[in-house]
């Protein structure tokens, strides 16, 4: 289970730094549920379509920065936290600091609740 | 909505400290939708009658102890995470600190997913 949810968190930070197309398309099916649904602050997506979406636009705000895990992957009872950083090229520091719920059905991911815990001051 | 989420979040935690049988029921079928699922690392709880019978185990388990709210409570999409305490009496430092997502449904709480970031040692 532990490893279990730990591989998939990989992989769906994988799908956040995935920018070919057909390549990101693929992780984001593998990694939830054809009707799953997104949410954070400012995004509630739900389904492949929309959370695919979602992911480009992040990448396109974000050029060339990479999602990392951060700390442990914390599960139990199909349900896992984590948080996870978001750093521009070459940076020492995060530019963001999220963290995530997720809950899994099936063994892929149902639904996200997404949260941020440090933002980028907008100037 | 933040006010609902910090105002439903008060009465979740008041339905932990409630030792009265009918108050504390009464409290949860107020705070939880009926079908309502309730996990955390030892716990799978679905409905009001299971969720009763698992806050009553704690309080049996943790005799007056106290639960409060930690810090703020964080919502957006009908989505709500808090740090809670569960102090002793007379205790500076809570025994337990554990973390929760609820997520809503229809102005009540439809499933907690409950996280612990703190846990007393066992001897």
């Amino acid at each position: 289970m532990t490893t279990h949810a730990h591989a998939l968190a990989e992989r769906y930070i994988a799908s956040w730094n995935e920018t070919d197309t057909l390549r990101r398309r693929s992780l984001i099916e593998d990694v939830y549920n054809e009707h799953a649904r997104y949410t954070d602050p400012m995004v509630d997506a739900k389904g492949w379509e929309a959370i695919d979406a979602t992911v480009s636009a992040v990448q396109n705000m974000f050029p060339g920065h990479r999602f990392t895990l951060a700390g442990d992957v914390d599960a139990h009872h199909d349900t896992l936290r984590f948080q996870w950083h978001l750093a521009a090229p070459g940076a020492d520091e995060p530019l963001v600091i999220g963290f995530d719920v997720a809950a899994m059905e099936g063994g892929r991911i149902g639904q996200v609740f997404g949260f941020l815990d440090k933002v980028p001051h907008v100037i």
